[in-house]
């Protein structure tokens, strides 16, 4: 069977339909899948974290598609990856690939002297369309290998963005990290902080009272004792709490929540619709 | 052929990507179709009627999951239902099946000793994809039998929510139920009234002006004449109208609208966004 | 193999379940598209630009359905129009196809005495699955040939909207249109004025600093020098500028964007949410 192909970006509801018809007119076959469609204008953080967390449950060869592309039309380079299990991402190079570096077996830029839809070389703001739909069609559909994509460059070349400019340090009784990302849909930030290292060497255990401070430079955004649990299910209505991600393996992180809330919406109401803002946020847990 | 997926969740935009990629690992042939993902959080009747309501529609044999799931990662049974018509339903048991609990043929909990993906044991949160969409993505591929899910149990003993609390009472001229679910795109309550008896005991026929009266309590929500007719389309902009519900057969319920407007925001705004509000609302039509 | 049906309505998240379920319960071999089911409610132009805009890019013979339907129930045609190329709308006739009209090579008026879902004649608000969706099975499927949808009627009785009320002038250093349209995600309204046209007889080039004045009657909306460039990121961040829009060949129109921003909340926010209010707005260009 051909490739899944599987699409987001932040051009909003219905914003996949002509990345799909570009890609069912090269070969009916190819399943597309519409992943996110409503990314945080302009965030690719976001759009990097939902990639990266998603690509390990597909089948191996999977094309993802991901154009979350303030820089659309000038210099930057369009780019297909190519990750040690197989699977793809077409996208542009602007830091999208910055939690996904140790998966990249290589990297190709895209030619698009010849990998671009025949009639939209006047067209200059719809790249995901015309370039990255384009491309990941016919990729998948084996009109064009993976070589034929354009010139391979060094991983070392691929754009990186920070992933949180605060350092992660755990030791007993302690851990500090900045937030990496969020989940929306519940408000819940995910903190760059281990969750295997939070237990292992920080000793903190299911069910301990601890104590949550987050500071945005001089501000106190948050600053009181919480419960760290399995999962908001085991707290009360209301109650603030700490629990591991939903990352598979290692990479588990931990998130704040509120049983039954919003963390972001209740705290950091600065951060909701743009939650770039908390990139400088620390976020310091002690034994209460 | 394989029965299809249709995923329903309150994970909003994006939700469905991990759950989707799972399914596709275990079986690419799997048709998987995404229904919702932004059902409102932790909403549990709202993901109730949404699967009732296309249950009908949907081929028999057709595998749905739903996961509204304040309670993830504590004990409350995580099941597969079976419907009269062949169809399943996976899904934590926290009152999802309430208005379909006549449909139901058997219910299993699931053995999630043997049914969840393999290395997230140590994750709490996302039984959506780890459990759900992992079992059903088994049980459609025919991986595992319905009997291999887990131990039946009582139907008695599936959990349910109160569907409204106010009795549905129809006698001539006079009608009084309470308000059971929301069009959200239109902003309509939907009224726990049968469309038919309406008609047939009522007497109320298409064309007839109403009185309409919603009491939160002592509360007066609503309280004036409106129009019965067969759709919004037959009265003038901005009209308030009563027509009949989009619900096949018997279950045809009423709706309150607003002829190109919105009822929710305009006369209960303190439901748009917490629609669980209305659970105690009366609505009483009688004659203008 | 059978034709993909794409579907667009207003009807919101979890719209198109219904509607898929219909037709997958007529053929499972038909594979269905959800394209949009966010468009504004009721806003009939926003749909038919966003079916107009997709359109050239699907494969021949594709059956498009668009149900923005605020006369649901009352006596307005539903129809089938075939498309020259091959593809199809299946749709109520209420301003839908005003953007397609010559594309049209001829139109349909669906007889719903056989065109409707068994059971649902008691049904007067849900033409999107009883009878679009139902026609769009059995069309696709082959159950019906496009004569069996009912009677042909004259191409010119097709209902029409105003595509704006602002006609468009084009001349040296001159360039005056309505907006048509937007593309909400990024808050961008696009411009009825033709990006060639714009340059070849406007005389304008990339680069160029452009005088922008934007009046609603005597109100004066914008009025300021701005760029025109091939695309935002050519910009600085914040920067106003003009760029050609995202239409294939010669339909490609201008559209007004805020790098990194959003134009639409930031100079028209009387329009986010109801952007019909911009169908008198006058956009005019000259040289700075």
């Amino acid at each position: 069977m051909k490739p899944i192909i599987v699409l987001q970006t932040d051009f909003g509801d219905g914003g996949g339909g002509a990345m799909t018809g570009v890609i069912k007119s090269i070969d009916r076959e190819i399943e597309v899948i519409d992943y996110n469609h409503n990314i945080e204008p302009f965030n690719i953080p976001s759009a990097a974290f939902g990639i990266n967390f998603i690509l390990p449950v597909w089948p191996a060869g999977t094309v993802f598609v991901s154009v979350v592309d303030p820089g659309v039309g000038t210099f930057r380079r369009s780019c297909v990856a190519r990750f040690t299990n197989g699977s793809y991402l077409v996208s542009p190079d602007n830091g999208i690939l910055t939690p996904m570096i140790d998966k990249i077996e290589s990297v190709r830029s895209i030619d698009e002297t010849v990998n671009r839809l025949p009639g939209s070389e006047h067209i200059f703001i719809f790249h995901g369309r015309d370039v990255y739909a384009y491309t990941a069609g016919r990729l998948a559909s084996g009109q064009i290998s993976y070589e034929q994509v354009g010139p391979e460059y060094p991983v070392e070349d691929v754009i990186r963005f920070p992933m949180t400019t605060v350092p992660t340090v755990v030791r007993e009784c302690f851990a500090q990290g900045g937030i990496f990302n969020f989940d929306m849909a519940f408000g819940t930030p995910r903190i760059a902080i281990r969750h295997q290292q939070f237990r292992q060497i920080g000793g903190f255990e299911y069910g301990d009272t601890v104590h949550l401070n987050i500071m945005d430079g001089q501000r106190t955004v948050y600053d009181g004792n919480v419960i760290y649990e399995r999962s908001f299910g085991y707290t009360a209505a209301g109650q603030v709490l700490i629990c591991g991600n939903s990352e598979l393996g290692e990479e588990q992180s931990l998130r704040l929540s509120i049983n039954r809330g919003n963390f972001v919406k209740t705290y950091m109401p600065e951060c909701d619709g743009n939650t770039l803002k908390a990139l400088n946020y620390v976020v310091t847990i002690t034994r209460a």
